[in-house]
């Protein structure tokens, strides 16, 4: 059987390497149009961020490994172009200009996502970058390496940029970011997404909101200028980061059906609407385990799961995968900020009732020295009681507390029920009640105004 | 209503409160045989490591504060003895000596746990010590600002000991650490449990397992010996953390029904065998969430949060507790260790038929820096898949990890659908697979073997 893959990073390598693992007489095939397979791309920002690492040493596993021990027909430099559904073929363009026509048997589109281009004169100026795949990343450290870069202006204010921002201040880099909507992070709670942006303000960052980019250009003395509603900025280097889209044109172009965010549909078992065709990554779609309905979130433990997922479901397994809860976290120089599951916005627009509560708490025991600031927002539904959503901002003990909200949302639990979880305790790590567990008590507490009437 | 309270820590101030803010006409009066109340007793260690920090910053709230802002009576220096159940009275000594007996409605005991003292001769010497109640902490503090203590043998190898074991070698004390049983932390996988034991050793503790005390003395030149087994330690100081016993015998005294370990029975509403009388904190047993049995596992969340269910149950509230998962989790050095649920012994005689598995990964994403190693134990159960325990230690990024498998446990997840749950990732907080799913990716392939037949 030809199992052909298109798109060799988290999704296409862990399925390619799964299925050849699970079936060895498999024909694995997979087709990227750049140089490089299986990296980290999450980990660009901090390789960049150091001048002393490589960026190779992000790939994890390169081209020739999966070829040579795995046996795993890697076609680097191939971009497909056209799913021909009735021949069962996929047909594209080699690096040199040639074609190609393969066909397959059972095909696997991990396309991924690419970031927005805006759509303003001298979007494609040198020193204009992007960041997602391994290639633009090496662009990015080269252009810092061989520029004299003093002044960055990023463009958006989301993840990547906020990651990359770290990165150019880290290298002593002066950052402006710059972004058409007035409210940062407008999925957060306000009073945590202010404590990111006191962080990024006191790390010498400006920030400009509400401010519509209307060109990029060059000046005489060589730099670039951002030209946006109210003035402009000088800058050596310009990110891009205004958000992804999914790489979906190849399944749209061969009428399968779409689904948030222009993404791939596919169901819980990773498959199209078209037979023998199967999505997985940052190019599909899947139900979030919250409001069981579909749902966009491009993160890179999906993509490997779902990666996994389809290499059994090709070898015959009977595959279904749980629904996505959004669960992030991302650092912002020293602070760790992390959500799961819904905020108060996305739970109005899904039909739920929400209540949020907001509680300040400590990361390390009451009296333990070194003890920071954490504050939870809990949002739960009036009606039901259900634990809907999480979000935590703080300088320590954040990134792994938002699992244990995670996998609460993943078995439909109540804030009463997850109150009641047994969490672990001891002074260096957390009060006796954990920060979750508190933002839980505080809004059942909400809820319960006839018992808890005295503050 | 007269609401007593014997016992002022955890679980007792917390009732104390609760049922004060629930209802303030309520006469709630505590009775606490020490002069300290609500303070954090996990926290001594860590204070009697810092010579600068005074005991008494452990203290959470003064009696004062009880007694005039809240209007709680709290009677320190009072011992209850007795329970009369027919005359609804308790009573008892106070410290001067002289007698009291004082009615209730309902009745809370909250007697805590006390370090079991050894049965050999000299175990009262001056320098022999106990760390349970805030004074014990004092007397060590104490002990060691007017004694120049150069050696310390601690009896035990348990969470206080190993966390004392820290305080001591934090104050420049050679320590050596005896116990009678030859497996060190028996109820952890023996890997793990080799991390936790390297890491005494790398710091200079001398652990002699495997060897019974027979004798505590005082030699010549003023100091003590301890004697075992195959020959004697000297030492300055001993400190006896051989494990806790709860304090159940007023319980006991008054026919009240008892459970593991004598503690206190008591059912998921904090009731005891007999009529208004309740029991919370670590002198009570729980019912555990994985086996469904009693258990006794005395932890600092638990006292609490009975202690607020106990003070809604007073007011007429309908009150259920969730049992125990025994997450714990404490600090060795720069070492974090934690566990949740049962361990393969535990497992076993739970009637489960239990499988692990033990995986290696890492705190960091692939390639960041500053990455170190995480261990893993995951104990499933072969016929159901349902998740038992986990158990884990590392340098970082241990202490929260270990309450998403928490969680999991809480609402009887199978290993198959813990590791589908949506955890956050981001580099410099962990691999893309976090090592809690690695470990149930791991499991599931061990039972799987038909189908991942090749490594």
């Amino acid at each position: 059987m030809n199992f052909l893959i298109i798109g060799g990073d988290a999704a296409g390598m862990s399925a390619a390497s799964r299925a050849k693992r699970n079936q060895p007489d498999l024909t694995v095939t997979v087709l990227e149009q750049t140089e490089d397979v299986s990296y980290s791309a999450c980990g660009m920002p901090y390789n960049i961020a150091d001048t002393k690492r490589d960026m190779n040493d992000l790939v994890v596993r390169e081209a020739r490994v999966f070829r040579e021990k795995q046996g795993i027909q890697v076609l680097t430099g191939h971009t497909a172009q056209t799913l021909h559904l009735k021949r069962k073929t996929v047909s594209g363009k080699k690096r040199d200009g040639t074609g190609f026509e393969l066909p397959y048997d059972k095909i696997l589109i991990a396309t991924g996502a690419r970031p927005i281009q805006p759509d303003i004169p001298g979007h494609d100026l040198p020193g204009v970058l992007y960041l997602k795949n391994l290639e633009q990343g090496r662009n990015i450290k080269a252009f810092l390496q061989t520029h004299p870069v003093k002044k960055a202006v990023i463009l958006g204010m989301g993840y990547i940029a906020l990651e990359m921002c770290e990165a150019f201040r880290e290298r002593d880099i002066q950052v402006s970011m710059i972004k058409p909507r007035e409210t940062f992070l407008p999925w957060m709670a306000r009073d945590l997404a202010e404590m990111v942006k006191e962080e990024l303000t006191s790390r010498g960052v400006t920030l400009y909101s509400g401010s519509r980019v209307t060109e990029i250009r060059g000046i005489e003395t060589g730099g670039l200028q951002v030209v946006y509603s109210e003035g402009s900025l000088d800058a050596d280097l310009i990110l891009v980061a205004t958000g992804v889209v999914p790489n979906s044109e190849i399944a749209a172009g061969a009428g399968l059906e779409l689904g948030p965010g222009k993404s791939i549909a596919v169901d819980r078992s990773l498959r199209t609407s078209a037979p023998d065709i199967y999505a997985a990554g940052d190019c599909s779609d899947a139900y979030h385990v919250v409001t069981g309905e579909k749902t966009w979130i491009p993160l890179a433990l999906r993509a490997n799961r779902a990666g996994w997922a389809v290499a059994d479901a090709i070898c015959g397994e009977d595959v279904t995968l749980e629904g996505v809860a959004g669960t992030a976290v991302f650092k912002v120089f020293d602070l760790e900020v992390a959500r799961t599951g819904l905020g108060m916005e996305e739970a109005k627009q899904a039909g739920f009732d929400p209540e949020e509560e907001i509680i300040h708490s400590r990361s390390r025991a009451h009296a333990h020295p070194g003890s920071e600031t954490i504050r939870v927002q809990m949002v739960g539904d009036k009606t039901t009681g259900r634990l809907l959503g999480v979000q935590m901002v703080g300088k320590e003990g954040v990134a792994h507390r938002i699992n244990a909200p995670a996998v609460a949302l993943s078995s439909g639990m109540t804030v009463a029920r997850f109150s009641q979880c047994d969490l672990a305790y001891a002074p260096p790590f957390g009060p006796v009640w954990d920060p979750v567990l508190t933002a839980a008590n505080q809004w059942m507490k909400k809820q319960q105004q006839p018992l808890d009437t005295v503050p």
